[in-house]
């Protein structure tokens, strides 16, 4: 499988980071091709501006949007991971979102999906406890922007959503327990 | 009443834009101050870097996202006006908030609001037909994304969220009613 490793956190000594590395290797380890798009060590510009649209009419994309669309053809699987930051995504993720999954690459202007055949992946670390998140609705609310709702509106299949709780705040020990889940959920990846 | 607005559409020919100055104009009629801060036009940097990581940790903030904070601090209501593009804002504004509405200005460490009293208003656009995005979930989700919580985790409150559906479809006619009834909206905010 080509899997291609959509990341987004500002600290590279963070736990996302521990997530990438575990991914990346379980990945790696079980044959399959893994690029990892570091969005932040790649100063990804997330704002899709006039400029964008007005290639978009003439069936054309920015030049460093070219390059991502690329790596989206490539990929049998899409694995985004991110925190979780007011109940959303960070602005970098949300804007590769935009920018590169654009008309006519990702759906068509009837929003058909153009996608179809890849799987995608969601794995998010939050700081607030699993059941405060749960009672505010935010699992649904990941699921109607980037879980579900994204993978079928580009014809994509949802394979596996993963949501981490309360990382900043359990031990060194729980952490470990969470990147023994990433090798987990590198096995549901085929 | 301070009426900070803050807006993000790229084009300026948008029906974002109509609202924008539809509901400025209905304000200063009202005899409201009113405080526009145009994401694409300030060309606001959206993506949260280590650097305001490290900043924050000294109690400072960057120089771009401090007037951004003395806009929250002079208003009484804060206005968000945007397109929902996949279920969600636009990056320009969801950075917007990673930035501006920073941990010790908009929220405390243990999760205390910093801003009581002030009021928040989301006017959103979406070209999805209003049914298709009720069974989505998105305006549901959109609620614990920008609305309620977001209000409440900075311990303000919403006071109104008005989305317009198939605005790119209906007639001018049908938008120009849409428009009625942003100048209705104006004399909830008070």
């Amino acid at each position: 499988m080509n899997c291609l490793i959509i990341y987004s956190h500002p600290n590279p000594k963070s736990f996302n980071h521990a997530i990438l590395e575990t991914l990346t290797r379980a990945l790696q380890e079980r044959h399959h091709d893994v690029r990892a798009r570091d969005l932040y060590g790649m100063d990804f510009d997330p704002v899709l501006r006039p400029r964008d649209f007005e290639l978009m009419d003439q069936q054309k994309v920015a030049a460093d949007v070219q390059p991502e669309q690329d790596h989206v053809r490539w990929a049998d699987v899409l694995i985004f991971i991110f925190p979780v930051w007011w109940n959303s995504l960070p602005a970098i993720a949300r804007g590769y979102i935009d920018r590169v999954l654009s008309v006519g690459f990702a759906y068509s202007q009837d929003a058909k999906g153009l996608l179809p055949g890849k799987k995608v992946v969601v794995i998010a670390t939050m700081n607030a406890p699993q059941g405060v998140c749960e009672a505010a609705g935010v699992f649904n609310a990941m699921n109607i922007t980037i879980g579900q709702s994204l993978a079928s509106f580009c014809g994509m299949t949802l394979i596996a959503q993963k949501y981490f709780n309360s990382v900043a705040s359990v031990s060194d020990s729980d952490r470990r327990k969470m990147l023994d889940e990433i090798i987990l959920l590198a096995q549901e990846i085929k």
